[in-house]
Protein backbone atom coordinates (compact mmCIF):
# COMPACT_ATOMS: atom_id res chain seq x y z
CA UNK A 1 0.00 0.00 0.00
CA UNK A 2 1.46 3.44 -1.37
CA UNK A 3 1.01 5.28 2.03
CA UNK A 4 2.64 8.80 0.76
CA UNK A 5 0.01 8.63 -2.08
CA UNK A 6 -2.78 7.65 -0.06
CA UNK A 7 -2.17 10.93 1.74
CA UNK A 8 -1.70 13.22 -0.87
CA UNK A 9 -4.36 12.28 -2.67
CA UNK A 10 -6.70 12.75 0.13
CA UNK A 11 -5.13 16.30 0.49
CA UNK A 12 -5.77 16.88 -3.37
CA UNK A 13 -9.20 16.07 -2.70
CA UNK A 14 -9.66 18.17 0.42
CA UNK A 15 -8.36 20.75 -1.47
CA UNK A 16 -10.72 20.66 -4.28
CA UNK A 17 -13.44 20.01 -1.97
CA UNK A 18 -12.58 23.41 -0.24
CA UNK A 19 -12.81 25.16 -3.93
CA UNK A 20 -16.27 23.37 -4.59
CA UNK A 21 -17.87 24.33 -1.19
CA UNK A 22 -16.54 27.45 -0.16
CA UNK A 23 -18.21 29.88 -2.62
CA UNK A 24 -21.78 28.46 -1.69
CA UNK A 25 -21.02 28.69 2.07
CA UNK A 26 -23.04 31.71 3.78
CA UNK A 27 -24.49 32.97 0.66
CA UNK A 28 -22.73 34.30 -2.45
CA UNK A 29 -24.74 36.92 -4.51
CA UNK A 30 -25.35 34.05 -7.02
CA UNK A 31 -26.79 31.47 -4.06
CA UNK A 32 -28.96 34.18 -2.01
CA UNK A 33 -30.74 35.57 -5.51
CA UNK A 34 -31.56 32.25 -6.43
CA UNK A 35 -32.37 31.23 -3.02
CA UNK A 36 -35.55 33.89 -3.25
CA UNK A 37 -36.76 32.32 -6.71
CA UNK A 38 -36.93 29.18 -4.80
CA UNK A 39 -35.10 27.24 -7.67
CA UNK A 40 -31.69 26.98 -6.40
CA UNK A 41 -30.67 24.89 -2.93
CA UNK A 42 -26.72 26.02 -2.47
CA UNK A 43 -26.16 22.83 0.00
CA UNK A 44 -27.19 20.13 -2.33
CA UNK A 45 -25.53 22.16 -4.64
CA UNK A 46 -22.24 22.23 -2.54
CA UNK A 47 -22.52 18.60 -2.09
CA UNK A 48 -22.73 17.59 -5.45
CA UNK A 49 -20.03 19.84 -6.26
CA UNK A 50 -17.59 18.68 -3.70
CA UNK A 51 -18.48 14.74 -4.71
CA UNK A 52 -17.75 15.74 -7.97
CA UNK A 53 -14.16 17.31 -7.31
CA UNK A 54 -13.40 14.37 -5.42
CA UNK A 55 -13.72 11.78 -7.75
CA UNK A 56 -12.11 13.53 -10.78
CA UNK A 57 -9.15 13.44 -8.16
CA UNK A 58 -9.54 9.59 -7.26
CA UNK A 59 -9.79 8.66 -11.31
CA UNK A 60 -7.00 10.66 -12.38
CA UNK A 61 -4.84 9.61 -9.77
CA UNK A 62 -6.18 6.18 -8.20
CA UNK A 63 -8.74 4.68 -10.89
CA UNK A 64 -8.64 1.26 -9.76
CA UNK A 65 -9.64 2.27 -6.07
CA UNK A 66 -13.09 1.45 -5.53
CA UNK A 67 -15.12 4.58 -4.23
CA UNK A 68 -18.63 5.14 -2.02
CA UNK A 69 -19.70 8.74 -1.80
CA UNK A 70 -22.78 9.78 0.04
CA UNK A 71 -24.02 11.94 -3.00
CA UNK A 72 -23.12 9.40 -5.93
CA UNK A 73 -23.23 6.23 -4.65
CA UNK A 74 -20.65 2.99 -5.16
CA UNK A 75 -17.65 2.46 -8.05
CA UNK A 76 -16.38 -0.93 -7.55
CA UNK A 77 -12.52 -0.94 -8.18
CA UNK A 78 -9.60 -3.34 -8.39
CA UNK A 79 -7.26 -2.72 -5.59
CA UNK A 80 -8.62 -3.87 -2.80
CA UNK A 81 -8.84 -0.10 -1.36
CA UNK A 82 -12.52 2.14 -0.81
CA UNK A 83 -12.85 5.94 -0.43
CA UNK A 84 -15.48 6.87 1.96
CA UNK A 85 -16.58 10.33 0.95
CA UNK A 86 -19.54 12.23 2.79
CA UNK A 87 -18.97 15.73 1.17
CA UNK A 88 -20.76 17.81 3.92
CA UNK A 89 -21.10 15.78 7.20
CA UNK A 90 -23.86 18.10 8.49
CA UNK A 91 -25.81 19.73 5.60
CA UNK A 92 -27.81 21.61 8.56
CA UNK A 93 -25.52 23.08 9.78
CA UNK A 94 -24.02 24.09 6.30
CA UNK A 95 -27.20 25.57 6.17
CA UNK A 96 -27.54 27.48 8.94
CA UNK A 97 -23.82 29.31 8.34
CA UNK A 98 -22.09 27.10 11.67
CA UNK A 99 -18.88 26.71 10.92
CA UNK A 100 -18.71 23.14 12.59
CA UNK A 101 -19.80 20.92 9.34
CA UNK A 102 -16.82 19.15 7.26
CA UNK A 103 -15.21 17.37 4.36
CA UNK A 104 -14.61 13.69 4.87
CA UNK A 105 -12.66 11.33 3.23
CA UNK A 106 -11.77 8.00 4.36
CA UNK A 107 -9.45 5.22 2.84
CA UNK A 108 -10.38 1.77 3.90
CA UNK A 109 -9.62 -1.92 2.93
CA UNK A 110 -12.07 -4.82 4.31
CA UNK A 111 -11.80 -4.52 7.77
CA UNK A 112 -11.96 -0.76 8.47
CA UNK A 113 -10.32 2.45 7.74
CA UNK A 114 -6.41 3.42 7.26
CA UNK A 115 -6.54 6.73 6.99
CA UNK A 116 -9.14 9.50 7.45
CA UNK A 117 -9.08 13.11 7.07
CA UNK A 118 -12.10 15.39 8.49
CA UNK A 119 -11.45 19.09 6.78
CA UNK A 120 -13.64 22.57 7.73
CA UNK A 121 -13.05 24.55 4.71
CA UNK A 122 -14.39 27.99 6.30
CA UNK A 123 -11.94 27.94 9.73
CA UNK A 124 -9.57 26.63 7.74
CA UNK A 125 -8.71 23.50 10.21
CA UNK A 126 -7.85 19.98 8.91
CA UNK A 127 -6.99 16.61 10.82
CA UNK A 128 -6.19 13.55 9.60
CA UNK A 129 -4.87 10.33 10.79
CA UNK A 130 -3.32 7.11 10.14
CA UNK A 131 -0.30 4.95 9.63
CA UNK A 132 0.81 5.58 13.14
CA UNK A 133 0.23 9.57 13.34
CA UNK A 134 -2.59 12.51 13.84
CA UNK A 135 -1.98 15.77 13.47
CA UNK A 136 -3.77 19.03 12.97
CA UNK A 137 -3.22 22.30 10.84
CA UNK A 138 -5.78 25.09 11.65
CA UNK A 139 -5.10 29.15 12.33
CA UNK A 140 -2.38 28.28 15.70
CA UNK A 141 -0.33 26.26 12.67
CA UNK A 142 0.27 22.43 12.70
CA UNK A 143 0.30 20.06 15.92
CA UNK A 144 0.05 16.68 17.09
CA UNK A 145 -3.42 15.19 18.30
CA UNK A 146 -3.61 13.05 21.35
CA UNK A 147 -7.13 12.19 23.05
CA UNK A 148 -7.59 13.03 26.90
CA UNK A 149 -6.70 9.28 27.66
CA UNK A 150 -9.07 7.71 30.52
CA UNK A 151 -11.36 9.97 32.69
CA UNK A 152 -14.28 8.74 34.97
CA UNK A 153 -17.59 9.45 33.14
CA UNK A 154 -18.53 12.02 36.02
CA UNK A 155 -15.20 13.93 34.35
CA UNK A 156 -16.34 13.56 31.14
CA UNK A 157 -18.00 15.87 28.12
CA UNK A 158 -20.78 14.32 26.06
CA UNK A 159 -20.93 15.54 22.79
CA UNK A 160 -24.06 14.37 20.01
CA UNK A 161 -25.68 16.11 17.01
CA UNK A 162 -28.77 16.65 18.27
CA UNK A 163 -30.93 15.67 21.31
CA UNK A 164 -33.51 13.13 19.93
CA UNK A 165 -30.40 11.07 18.88
CA UNK A 166 -32.22 8.53 16.98
CA UNK A 167 -35.03 6.22 17.42
CA UNK A 168 -37.33 6.51 21.25
CA UNK A 169 -34.72 3.46 22.95
CA UNK A 170 -31.76 5.31 21.40
CA UNK A 171 -32.60 8.51 22.79
CA UNK A 172 -32.89 6.73 26.22
CA UNK A 173 -29.96 4.94 25.93
CA UNK A 174 -28.03 8.48 25.51
CA UNK A 175 -29.90 9.97 28.16
CA UNK A 176 -28.56 6.92 30.59
CA UNK A 177 -24.61 7.92 29.47
CA UNK A 178 -25.73 11.89 30.01
CA UNK A 179 -26.84 11.73 33.51
CA UNK A 180 -23.61 10.31 34.49
CA UNK A 181 -21.37 13.26 32.26
CA UNK A 182 -20.40 16.42 33.56
CA UNK A 183 -21.24 18.29 30.16
CA UNK A 184 -23.49 17.30 27.72
CA UNK A 185 -23.55 19.52 24.36
CA UNK A 186 -25.56 19.07 21.17
CA UNK A 187 -24.61 20.79 17.34
CA UNK A 188 -21.24 19.59 16.24
CA UNK A 189 -21.98 16.76 13.81
CA UNK A 190 -18.28 15.85 11.94
CA UNK A 191 -16.41 18.53 14.79
CA UNK A 192 -17.01 16.71 17.65
CA UNK A 193 -14.92 13.72 16.53
CA UNK A 194 -12.49 16.35 16.01
CA UNK A 195 -12.77 17.54 19.25
CA UNK A 196 -11.70 13.62 20.39
CA UNK A 197 -8.79 13.63 19.05
CA UNK A 198 -7.16 17.18 19.95
CA UNK A 199 -7.74 16.12 23.40
CA UNK A 200 -11.00 18.57 24.02
CA UNK A 201 -13.74 16.25 24.85
CA UNK A 202 -13.98 12.80 25.54
CA UNK A 203 -17.26 11.15 24.27
CA UNK A 204 -19.14 11.44 20.72
CA UNK A 205 -22.56 9.19 21.08
CA UNK A 206 -24.36 8.92 18.11
CA UNK A 207 -26.90 6.29 16.27
CA UNK A 208 -28.23 5.97 12.15
CA UNK A 209 -24.74 6.70 10.95
CA UNK A 210 -23.32 5.78 7.28
CA UNK A 211 -20.12 4.50 6.40
CA UNK A 212 -18.61 7.80 5.14
CA UNK A 213 -20.12 9.59 8.07
CA UNK A 214 -17.64 7.74 10.40
CA UNK A 215 -14.75 6.16 8.52
CA UNK A 216 -12.33 9.21 8.76
CA UNK A 217 -13.29 10.12 12.17
CA UNK A 218 -12.18 6.30 13.44
CA UNK A 219 -9.29 6.61 11.82
CA UNK A 220 -8.32 10.37 12.97
CA UNK A 221 -9.57 9.46 16.75
CA UNK A 222 -7.49 5.85 16.95
CA UNK A 223 -4.37 7.20 15.50
CA UNK A 224 -4.73 9.91 18.51
CA UNK A 225 -5.14 7.05 21.00
CA UNK A 226 -8.63 6.79 21.00
CA UNK A 227 -11.47 4.37 20.62
CA UNK A 228 -14.54 4.39 18.26
CA UNK A 229 -16.83 1.30 18.50
CA UNK A 230 -20.63 0.43 18.05
CA UNK A 231 -22.88 -0.28 21.33
CA UNK A 232 -21.73 -3.69 21.36
CA UNK A 233 -18.12 -3.08 21.31
CA UNK A 234 -17.56 -4.04 17.95
CA UNK A 235 -16.22 -2.91 14.65
CA UNK A 236 -18.13 0.82 13.74
CA UNK A 237 -16.75 1.42 10.11
CA UNK A 238 -20.05 0.24 9.00
CA UNK A 239 -21.93 3.27 10.90
CA UNK A 240 -25.04 2.63 12.75
CA UNK A 241 -24.94 3.19 16.24
CA UNK A 242 -21.78 4.19 17.17
CA UNK A 243 -19.51 5.77 20.40
CA UNK A 244 -16.03 7.16 20.61
CA UNK A 245 -14.21 8.07 23.20
CA UNK A 246 -11.13 9.50 24.52
CA UNK A 247 -9.74 6.74 26.55
CA UNK A 248 -10.95 2.94 27.65
CA UNK A 249 -12.37 4.28 30.88
CA UNK A 250 -14.71 6.62 29.37
CA UNK A 251 -15.55 4.06 26.49
CA UNK A 252 -16.28 1.25 28.97
CA UNK A 253 -18.23 3.08 31.32
CA UNK A 254 -20.38 4.39 28.67
CA UNK A 255 -21.06 1.11 26.96
CA UNK A 256 -21.89 -0.41 30.33
CA UNK A 257 -24.57 2.35 30.39
CA UNK A 258 -25.92 1.49 26.63
CA UNK A 259 -25.84 -1.98 26.29
CA UNK A 260 -29.28 -2.05 28.65
CA UNK A 261 -30.59 -0.33 25.43
CA UNK A 262 -28.29 -2.07 22.57
CA UNK B 1 -21.22 61.40 21.87
CA UNK B 2 -18.01 60.56 19.67
CA UNK B 3 -19.24 57.64 18.01
CA UNK B 4 -15.32 57.21 16.31
CA UNK B 5 -13.93 56.50 19.27
CA UNK B 6 -16.44 54.48 20.89
CA UNK B 7 -15.86 52.09 17.40
CA UNK B 8 -12.09 51.81 17.94
CA UNK B 9 -12.41 51.74 21.62
CA UNK B 10 -14.36 48.78 21.13
CA UNK B 11 -12.52 47.59 18.48
CA UNK B 12 -8.85 47.67 20.80
CA UNK B 13 -10.72 46.19 23.63
CA UNK B 14 -11.28 42.90 21.12
CA UNK B 15 -7.81 42.89 20.20
CA UNK B 16 -6.77 43.24 24.13
CA UNK B 17 -9.11 40.51 24.89
CA UNK B 18 -8.46 38.11 21.79
CA UNK B 19 -4.65 38.39 23.04
CA UNK B 20 -5.12 37.57 26.44
CA UNK B 21 -7.91 34.25 25.55
CA UNK B 22 -6.33 32.62 22.60
CA UNK B 23 -2.44 31.24 24.37
CA UNK B 24 -5.38 29.36 27.03
CA UNK B 25 -7.79 27.96 24.29
CA UNK B 26 -7.49 24.38 23.69
CA UNK B 27 -4.77 24.09 26.26
CA UNK B 28 -1.17 25.42 25.87
CA UNK B 29 1.04 23.79 27.17
CA UNK B 30 0.79 25.35 30.69
CA UNK B 31 -2.79 24.92 30.42
CA UNK B 32 -2.40 20.88 29.84
CA UNK B 33 0.03 20.40 33.05
CA UNK B 34 -1.99 22.61 35.68
CA UNK B 35 -4.96 21.00 34.28
CA UNK B 36 -3.17 17.34 35.16
CA UNK B 37 -2.64 18.93 38.92
CA UNK B 38 -6.31 20.21 39.03
CA UNK B 39 -4.63 23.83 40.49
CA UNK B 40 -5.71 25.62 37.27
CA UNK B 41 -8.87 26.64 35.23
CA UNK B 42 -8.19 27.88 31.98
CA UNK B 43 -12.00 28.86 31.35
CA UNK B 44 -11.97 31.09 34.29
CA UNK B 45 -8.31 32.79 33.40
CA UNK B 46 -9.02 33.27 30.02
CA UNK B 47 -12.40 35.45 31.34
CA UNK B 48 -10.75 37.08 33.79
CA UNK B 49 -7.29 37.93 31.98
CA UNK B 50 -10.02 39.17 29.23
CA UNK B 51 -11.96 41.47 31.17
CA UNK B 52 -8.98 42.87 32.89
CA UNK B 53 -7.08 43.68 29.66
CA UNK B 54 -10.87 45.15 28.36
CA UNK B 55 -10.83 47.40 31.52
CA UNK B 56 -7.35 48.35 30.73
CA UNK B 57 -8.38 49.65 27.65
CA UNK B 58 -11.11 51.63 29.07
CA UNK B 59 -9.54 53.04 31.64
CA UNK B 60 -6.65 54.42 29.88
CA UNK B 61 -8.98 55.92 26.91
CA UNK B 62 -12.72 56.74 28.61
CA UNK B 63 -12.00 56.91 32.10
CA UNK B 64 -15.21 58.17 32.67
CA UNK B 65 -17.36 55.84 31.16
CA UNK B 66 -19.06 53.05 33.83
CA UNK B 67 -18.41 49.36 33.10
CA UNK B 68 -20.28 46.08 34.01
CA UNK B 69 -18.45 43.11 33.86
CA UNK B 70 -19.57 39.25 34.04
CA UNK B 71 -16.18 38.63 35.98
CA UNK B 72 -15.30 42.34 37.92
CA UNK B 73 -18.90 44.13 38.17
CA UNK B 74 -19.83 47.35 37.94
CA UNK B 75 -17.89 50.52 38.56
CA UNK B 76 -19.20 53.64 38.31
CA UNK B 77 -18.84 56.23 35.25
CA UNK B 78 -20.01 60.26 34.87
CA UNK B 79 -20.32 60.49 30.99
CA UNK B 80 -23.67 58.46 30.50
CA UNK B 81 -22.05 55.77 29.22
CA UNK B 82 -21.96 51.84 30.13
CA UNK B 83 -19.54 49.49 28.59
CA UNK B 84 -20.80 46.32 29.31
CA UNK B 85 -18.36 43.08 28.83
CA UNK B 86 -18.66 39.58 29.00
CA UNK B 87 -15.30 38.02 27.84
CA UNK B 88 -16.37 34.88 27.03
CA UNK B 89 -19.88 34.53 26.19
CA UNK B 90 -20.03 30.60 26.28
CA UNK B 91 -17.65 29.25 28.42
CA UNK B 92 -18.68 25.78 28.17
CA UNK B 93 -18.33 25.90 24.18
CA UNK B 94 -14.49 27.19 25.46
CA UNK B 95 -14.57 24.42 27.66
CA UNK B 96 -15.14 21.62 25.17
CA UNK B 97 -12.81 23.21 22.44
CA UNK B 98 -16.11 24.53 20.31
CA UNK B 99 -15.21 27.86 18.04
CA UNK B 100 -18.43 29.21 18.78
CA UNK B 101 -18.01 30.84 22.24
CA UNK B 102 -17.45 35.00 21.50
CA UNK B 103 -16.19 38.13 23.20
CA UNK B 104 -19.03 40.31 23.95
CA UNK B 105 -19.05 44.05 23.75
CA UNK B 106 -21.58 46.95 24.20
CA UNK B 107 -21.32 50.59 24.82
CA UNK B 108 -24.97 51.81 26.11
CA UNK B 109 -26.99 54.16 27.72
CA UNK B 110 -29.79 54.09 29.68
CA UNK B 111 -31.95 52.98 26.88
CA UNK B 112 -30.04 50.18 25.63
CA UNK B 113 -26.95 49.61 23.59
CA UNK B 114 -25.52 52.22 21.28
CA UNK B 115 -23.01 49.95 19.66
CA UNK B 116 -21.95 46.54 19.69
CA UNK B 117 -18.78 43.64 19.06
CA UNK B 118 -19.37 40.22 18.92
CA UNK B 119 -15.30 38.53 18.34
CA UNK B 120 -14.76 34.84 17.81
CA UNK B 121 -10.67 34.83 18.24
CA UNK B 122 -10.22 31.49 16.96
CA UNK B 123 -11.55 31.78 13.56
CA UNK B 124 -10.85 35.74 13.30
CA UNK B 125 -14.71 36.45 13.07
CA UNK B 126 -15.80 40.07 14.42
CA UNK B 127 -19.39 40.99 14.09
CA UNK B 128 -20.01 44.47 14.66
CA UNK B 129 -23.11 46.85 14.65
CA UNK B 130 -24.61 50.54 15.66
CA UNK B 131 -24.57 54.30 14.61
CA UNK B 132 -26.39 53.04 11.70
CA UNK B 133 -24.36 50.25 10.00
CA UNK B 134 -23.67 46.53 10.50
CA UNK B 135 -20.74 44.48 9.27
CA UNK B 136 -18.45 42.19 9.73
CA UNK B 137 -15.01 40.45 8.97
CA UNK B 138 -13.23 37.07 8.87
CA UNK B 139 -11.68 34.37 6.87
CA UNK B 140 -13.43 35.55 3.49
CA UNK B 141 -12.88 39.18 4.23
CA UNK B 142 -15.47 41.96 4.94
CA UNK B 143 -19.00 42.76 4.86
CA UNK B 144 -22.22 43.91 5.66
CA UNK B 145 -24.37 42.75 7.88
CA UNK B 146 -28.25 42.03 6.58
CA UNK B 147 -30.72 40.02 8.06
CA UNK B 148 -32.68 37.40 6.22
CA UNK B 149 -36.21 39.56 7.00
CA UNK B 150 -39.42 38.04 6.96
CA UNK B 151 -40.49 34.34 6.64
CA UNK B 152 -43.09 32.33 8.25
CA UNK B 153 -42.26 30.34 11.05
CA UNK B 154 -42.96 27.25 8.47
CA UNK B 155 -39.46 27.94 6.40
CA UNK B 156 -37.58 29.25 9.86
CA UNK B 157 -34.19 28.37 11.38
CA UNK B 158 -34.33 28.56 15.37
CA UNK B 159 -31.35 28.31 17.60
CA UNK B 160 -30.91 28.35 21.07
CA UNK B 161 -27.93 27.17 23.44
CA UNK B 162 -29.07 24.16 25.34
CA UNK B 163 -32.30 21.92 25.15
CA UNK B 164 -33.60 22.54 28.96
CA UNK B 165 -33.31 26.58 27.63
CA UNK B 166 -34.63 27.33 31.46
CA UNK B 167 -37.39 26.67 34.08
CA UNK B 168 -39.94 24.10 32.86
CA UNK B 169 -42.26 26.50 31.61
CA UNK B 170 -39.27 28.42 29.48
CA UNK B 171 -38.50 24.83 28.27
CA UNK B 172 -42.25 24.36 27.16
CA UNK B 173 -42.81 27.87 26.05
CA UNK B 174 -39.51 26.84 23.29
CA UNK B 175 -40.86 23.98 22.43
CA UNK B 176 -43.97 25.42 21.34
CA UNK B 177 -41.89 27.42 19.02
CA UNK B 178 -39.40 24.74 17.77
CA UNK B 179 -42.42 22.41 16.66
CA UNK B 180 -43.70 24.91 14.12
CA UNK B 181 -40.10 25.62 12.63
CA UNK B 182 -38.50 24.11 9.70
CA UNK B 183 -35.05 23.31 12.16
CA UNK B 184 -34.10 23.54 15.38
CA UNK B 185 -30.55 23.39 16.19
CA UNK B 186 -28.77 23.78 19.82
CA UNK B 187 -24.85 24.57 21.05
CA UNK B 188 -24.35 28.10 19.75
CA UNK B 189 -23.97 30.53 22.22
CA UNK B 190 -23.63 33.97 21.28
CA UNK B 191 -22.57 32.71 18.08
CA UNK B 192 -26.21 32.41 17.25
CA UNK B 193 -26.90 35.97 17.25
CA UNK B 194 -23.73 36.47 14.57
CA UNK B 195 -25.99 33.74 12.39
CA UNK B 196 -28.88 36.20 12.67
CA UNK B 197 -27.04 39.30 11.59
CA UNK B 198 -25.63 37.51 8.72
CA UNK B 199 -28.83 36.44 7.17
CA UNK B 200 -28.36 32.55 8.05
CA UNK B 201 -30.82 32.29 10.31
CA UNK B 202 -34.36 33.33 11.71
CA UNK B 203 -34.67 33.47 15.36
CA UNK B 204 -32.87 32.70 18.31
CA UNK B 205 -34.57 32.06 21.83
CA UNK B 206 -33.29 31.90 25.38
CA UNK B 207 -33.88 32.85 28.97
CA UNK B 208 -32.05 33.60 32.18
CA UNK B 209 -29.34 35.64 30.12
CA UNK B 210 -27.66 38.84 32.03
CA UNK B 211 -27.60 42.55 30.43
CA UNK B 212 -24.07 41.63 29.49
CA UNK B 213 -25.28 38.54 27.78
CA UNK B 214 -27.53 40.33 25.31
CA UNK B 215 -26.82 44.08 24.43
CA UNK B 216 -24.11 43.17 21.67
CA UNK B 217 -26.02 41.33 20.24
CA UNK B 218 -29.02 43.19 20.34
CA UNK B 219 -26.88 46.04 18.48
CA UNK B 220 -25.51 44.02 15.93
CA UNK B 221 -29.12 42.68 15.25
CA UNK B 222 -31.13 45.64 14.89
CA UNK B 223 -28.18 47.29 12.85
CA UNK B 224 -28.65 44.53 10.47
CA UNK B 225 -32.45 44.89 9.85
CA UNK B 226 -33.61 42.68 13.05
CA UNK B 227 -35.60 42.44 16.02
CA UNK B 228 -34.74 41.78 19.86
CA UNK B 229 -37.26 41.87 22.46
CA UNK B 230 -38.05 40.01 25.60
CA UNK B 231 -40.97 37.57 25.25
CA UNK B 232 -43.52 39.92 25.86
CA UNK B 233 -41.85 42.55 23.20
CA UNK B 234 -40.65 44.69 25.95
CA UNK B 235 -37.18 46.20 25.70
CA UNK B 236 -34.18 43.06 26.26
CA UNK B 237 -31.25 45.14 27.38
CA UNK B 238 -31.56 44.14 31.00
CA UNK B 239 -31.42 40.44 30.18
CA UNK B 240 -34.00 37.78 31.10
CA UNK B 241 -35.94 36.22 28.88
CA UNK B 242 -35.06 37.22 25.15
CA UNK B 243 -36.14 36.56 21.62
CA UNK B 244 -34.19 37.72 18.49
CA UNK B 245 -35.67 37.74 15.21
CA UNK B 246 -34.31 38.06 11.77
CA UNK B 247 -38.20 39.71 10.85
CA UNK B 248 -41.40 41.06 11.87
CA UNK B 249 -43.03 38.02 10.78
CA UNK B 250 -40.56 35.51 12.55
CA UNK B 251 -40.75 37.69 15.52
CA UNK B 252 -44.91 38.18 15.70
CA UNK B 253 -45.43 34.86 15.15
CA UNK B 254 -43.10 32.89 17.56
CA UNK B 255 -44.46 36.01 20.19
CA UNK B 256 -47.56 34.70 19.73
CA UNK B 257 -46.81 31.37 21.03
CA UNK B 258 -44.48 32.56 23.89
CA UNK B 259 -47.38 34.55 25.32
CA UNK B 260 -49.00 31.57 26.85
CA UNK B 261 -46.23 30.77 28.54
CA UNK B 262 -44.99 34.95 29.11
Amino acid sequence: MDRKDIVETAHEMADAARRAILPLFRGTTLATESKQTGSFDPVTEADRAAERAMRDVLMRRRPDDAVLGEEFGEKRGTSGLTWALDPIDGTRAFLSGTPTWGVLIAAATDTGPVYGLIDQPYIGERFEGGFGAASMTGPNGARRLTTLGDRSLKEAILFTTFPEVGTEAEGEAFQAVSAEVRLTRFGMDCYAYALIAMGQIDLVIEAGLNPYDIQAPIAVIEAAGGIVTDWSGGAAHLGGRVIAAAGRAQHEAALALLARFA
